[in-house]
């Protein structure tokens, strides 16, 4: 097993490249700490993968970042979040934070009138990954839920404010606007990305909650209560690896993380599974 | 070696989904002909894999068309046509039609003022698997090249002639417009669904290529030629199988088939690589 040690970095996995819009977040709330992250572009998406698959790829990833000696594992990707998380957690000793969890706690905190709104893909929508978290948390809420499949390839297309975005998300709100929420949650780390839309369509009232923020108050949270917390003044640099190197993925990865990606490696599938 | 025989199915496949446009085309070409679809759904996208992954599972696919007892077999997908072509006229003794020659074909014979646009995904754009063909039939041809990647989702989503499309339609054709091509070759199988909005913005004045309309002239030719033209009053039901069962494929297929797809199988991915 690892030896936990402060200075050791945080692992994030995602199946591509939203992961990074978390890494954003954790980065900015506790600039103390360093990262290494894995993007399955090579195998992205998962969504259209089955369980037991997804299962096999985040035991992978996870072995990967803990070969880079990760104190903490965030699968910033709601698809293996709603899947994997529990059998990562049997599988290995070190903590592991998901999306779904942190995202649901913060939407029941900050609902007043109990009608929550769901965004994400497909997969993330019809395996009721939030709804069941939701109603664990509360039996009573009433949620509201809408696939919106194209604020992924609008993001990474970096149309982020275009007349076409704003058409699309009009269609894809208008029903969940008609319905009362006071809180919607963005299902999906691609769709932060789109906050600004997404808010000015679905209307000032309604909060929108990122699932990277609220993880990344969980990540304190447990680094400071498992005395893991970096106080050090040791800060290596962020490290991201990537199993294939997809078009544009440099240009697409900086708008996702908001800065330049430096230090990016590109490492073999068979370093994965082998 | 298969027996080649007139009554036999037509296989046709793809990465996914994209290659029922060409199914339809041939449809329509050749009522009397049936057809073997395969659309390698859990393997979607090829576009970001490695030539040699594509070339391993064209010709994977290829073995199992085989196995069903295809008579021809049609690349539907512009990226294992690109890459894997001429490995799989290697390695199987019998006709393999793709996208990128007929498809180029066709725009030189259409094209007045040689100057030709080829829109199509960011892989099939940078491989410059069009470019290479139409040099190679015309050395003098000019030709502009543009990479339209909403287009798949877009029409995926079935947002055919949505405003959006429009505005992302105008945003990509604009540079190719004032280039004053006359002949635009769809070098995608997603892009006849857009056809509409594609003619519309890019004007009535440019030749539209549609490589599933080329492809299926020449299986006709080919088919001809070789004594293979079913001629005979036996046809059986077309039959359709994929690696995996993504979200709305049924509602997707028929949108891109154009009508009911029947005999739908979802086989293992063993059955490819076993």
């Amino acid at each position: 097993m690892n030896q936990l040690s402060k200075a050791n970095p945080i692992g994030i996995f995602d199946s591509g490249i939203g992961g990074l819009t978390v890494v954003k977040k954790i980065d900015s709330f506790l600039p103390n700490e360093y990262f290494v992250y894995f993007g399955d572009t090579a195998r992205v998406p998962y969504g259209s993968k089955s369980n037991s698959t997804v299962i096999e790829y985040s035991i992978q990833n996870t072995k990967f970042l803990l070969k880079k000696n990760v104190k903490m594992v965030v699968v910033a990707c709601n698809t293996a979040s709603s899947v994997a998380i529990r059998k990562l957690e049997d599988t290995f000793n070190l903590p592991i934070i998901g999306m779904i969890e942190p995202g649901s706690r913060m939407a029941v905190e900050e609902t007043k009138n109990g009608r929550i709104g769901v965004i994400g893909t497909y997969a993330t929508i019809n395996n009721k990954a939030y709804y069941s978290e939701l109603k664990r948390l509360d039996k009573k809420l009433e949620i509201f839920e809408k696939p919106c499949p194209l604020f992924v390839p609008l993001a990474e297309e970096g149309l982020l404010e275009h007349k076409a975005t704003y058409l699309i998300a009009e269609d894809y709100l208008k029903s969940l606007r008609e319905l009362k929420i006071d809180t919607l949650i963005l299902g999906c780390t691609h769709y932060p990305l789109l906050s600004k839309v997404i808010q000015e369509v679905i209307g000032n009232e309604v909060k929108l909650i990122d699932s990277g923020i609220a993880a990344s108050i969980l990540v304190e949270k447990y680094l400071r209560e498992l005395d893991l917390y970096n106080n050090t003044e040791l800060r290596s640099a962020n490290e991201f690896y990537v199993s294939d190197v997809p078009n544009k993925f440099k240009e697409v990865a900086e708008l996702f993380l908001g800065k330049p990606v430096n230090n990016l490696k590109k490492i073999d599938l068979e370093e994965l599974t082998g």
